[in-house]
């Protein structure tokens, strides 16, 4: 036998986490996940799911009979909309103006299909007059894919007008939404988003590890026209929603994600009863807040104001501050996380979240106070 | 606006779990998971991280540097060991003695590579001399594949037998541990076993959705020469160790499950603390008290005795007893749940299961008297 390693009871600190996610959880969601574990086809947990299916719905804005959490994290359900709908040989329009964008590319071509890239510079907004060209130049694609909110770079693009442009062209939609969901205004059915998926983790502030996934009826029947079965047997939909289905009898796919559920169901609970657009309308405030403390210590957005995101606030690093030191003393000495740059601005900037239960004013407050005082 | 969906807190009951999975759930796990949630970067969550790894490793009995928890259920941990290895036009020697094993032939074949399928009879083990023939059979088979305890009947096969066929024919095994892990003897490297995987929920008594795998050096070398891209991003091994690995730099491939990594952590470390091989005898011990009460009442096992797995007990439903009403009485009565027939067992079998935290002398006491009362 290999020895036991001996190990203690993990405790970690309160941090406030102002990062690009996770962000802070609500109190209410680390109670909720914490209940007693049920059997996943006990009919408390069933009638638990259609709750939560509906409440997945409210947050999406969205009618579409196929919404769902995929059980595993935002990645997960980007790629669940990728192996669910895209068949080999098939055309996608990629729009990248930011880390994940390329992720998208890059989900596109291990299918085996063929990925057109519309490349936009970091920190601006996907340009739709660039996607209407692309989208003439390329009769023959099937779906258009953008970013709604990058979390790289904190970029907000037009999924409003991209989507009616894919619609108008022949293409569904699918549309990353991992960190606007909750935190920017967002209407799946009213902007006709064909295939979207979100994250656990941002302005839902659950804890990290699900994704909600919505795919309008367009796309479920492009799903059931496929010609080819779907690559991945664990994100393949038309199996998942035997379990997800509404219609009482419910079929064993995989074992659901219990107590990660229960967390999920607290969570949009909690954002149904503040209501969405007073949840956007907070978001807003308190961005309006911490952006005018920033400029005032002099610090400068990476992202123009009419394409910046609320909740996720991306800042050049000062000149003569070193990245890794700023973060470090803020994490040990003020217990703040914020977020480090990524692919083309690692180094370069920090993200500084203001997501879900993050978005308050007394984060702002302390992410202020204890920036300044590192920085003098 | 679509309005808010009215709903109140989810409260479960206090279930007693004793189908197949999930299992009752170790209150410290629950206290663990409900702990502050840290970044996924932050330094004190990467410590914690190189202890669960050293923890799946024990569990394992695997010095496997490649040694991880997939953010997600069991199935996709299936989904991984099968993308990462096999590669399109490969030949895969499946093993199929109930429902697993056949979702192992539909993992092959989404790959585009070869199912061999050998057939054993449900609820018996896989025949190590059936395999012996086909591993002789068919010289360019690359992997043999087989499930070590078969969750929908409770067979246990002889893993260190067919580990080591496949050694001798070339051939890198891939195993599913899901319901073998923590209630079995199972030693990874002693046995030769090269790519296996498992869930957090069965014999380890953790959440559900997070998913134990480890690859030998020898598969990490089959993935290292792939010549074709792994067709899942998010289950790309190649990409997840870049995160996972112990050298210091941990690079962002996706959020990972903040506080369900706790709950493993704080499963993994119960059990280390109990000991392996304790917790072998603990599943031993409880299942000769569940046996010896429900023969007494006449009910008979599905496996037979040689092959039969302590940690889940399929009985036959006897003559005259509606299985439906039968476990409807048990949850509503008794909050005690077993399991249903699956697959080719549906409506002929209960599976009983004793995991982990459920293999206590008070789980088996209460079985047998509800059982008994409800029968009656």
């Amino acid at each position: 036998m290999f020895a036991a390693p001996s190990v203690s009871a993990f405790n970690p600190p309160r941090r406030i986490l102002m990062g690009p996610g996770p962000s802070d959880v609500y109190p209410q969601v680390l109670a909720a996940q914490s209940r007693p574990t049920v059997g996943h086809l006990d009919p408390l947990f069933v009638a638990m799911m259609d709750e939560l299916k509906s409440l997945i719905q409210y947050a999406f804005q969205t009618r579409n009979e196929m919404t769902i959490a995929v059980s595993a994290p935002g990645s997960a359900g980007m790629e669940t909309c990728f192996v669910n709908l895209v068949e080999p040989g098939e055309k996608v329009i990629v729009c990248r103006n930011g880390v994940f964008g390329d992720r998208m590319r890059q989900n596109v071509e291990r299918i085996g299909a063929e990925a057109v890239m519309l490349d936009f510079e970091w920190g601006t907004a996907v340009d739709p007059e660039v996607v209407e060209a692309a989208l003439k130049a390329h009769p023959d694609a099937a779906f258009l894919a953008f970013v709604h909110a990058e979390t790289s770079t904190g970029a907000l693009s037009d999924a409003k007008t991209l989507c009616a442009l894919a619609r108008e062209h022949g293409c569904l939609s699918i549309v990353d939404a991992v960190t606007s969901l909750g935190g920017v205004e967002l209407r799946v059915d009213d902007w006709g988003i064909d295939a979207i998926y979100s994250g656990s983790q941002k302005c839902l502030s659950c804890v990290p590890g699900l994704s909600p996934v919505s795919f309008s009826p367009a796309a479920v029947a492009k799903l059931k026209a496929r010609k080819s079965p779907v690559q991945s047997w664990f994100l393949d939909q038309s199996l998942v929603m035997g379990y997800w289905s509404g219609d009482g009898k419910r079929s064993y796919h995989h074992t659901a994600p219990v107590n990660a559920l229960y967390s999920l169901h607290e969570a949009l609970r909690l954002l149904a009863e503040e209501g969405l657009e007073n949840a956007w309308q907070r978001h807003r405030d308190m961005h309006l807040l911490l952006r005018q403390g920033l400029g005032s210590m002099g610090l400068e957005f990476v992202v123009a104001e009419q394409s910046r995101l609320p909740q996720l606030n991306a800042v050049y690093i000062p000149q003569g501050a070193d990245d890794g030191a700023v973060r470090k003393q803020l994490l040990d000495n003020y217990n703040l996380e914020i977020g480090a740059g990524l692919g083309a601005l690692a180094g370069k900037a920090w993200r500084i979240g203001l997501m879900g239960y993050g978005a308050r004013r007394e984060n702002v407050a302390l992410c202020l106070r204890a920036l300044a005082e590192v920085l003098n």
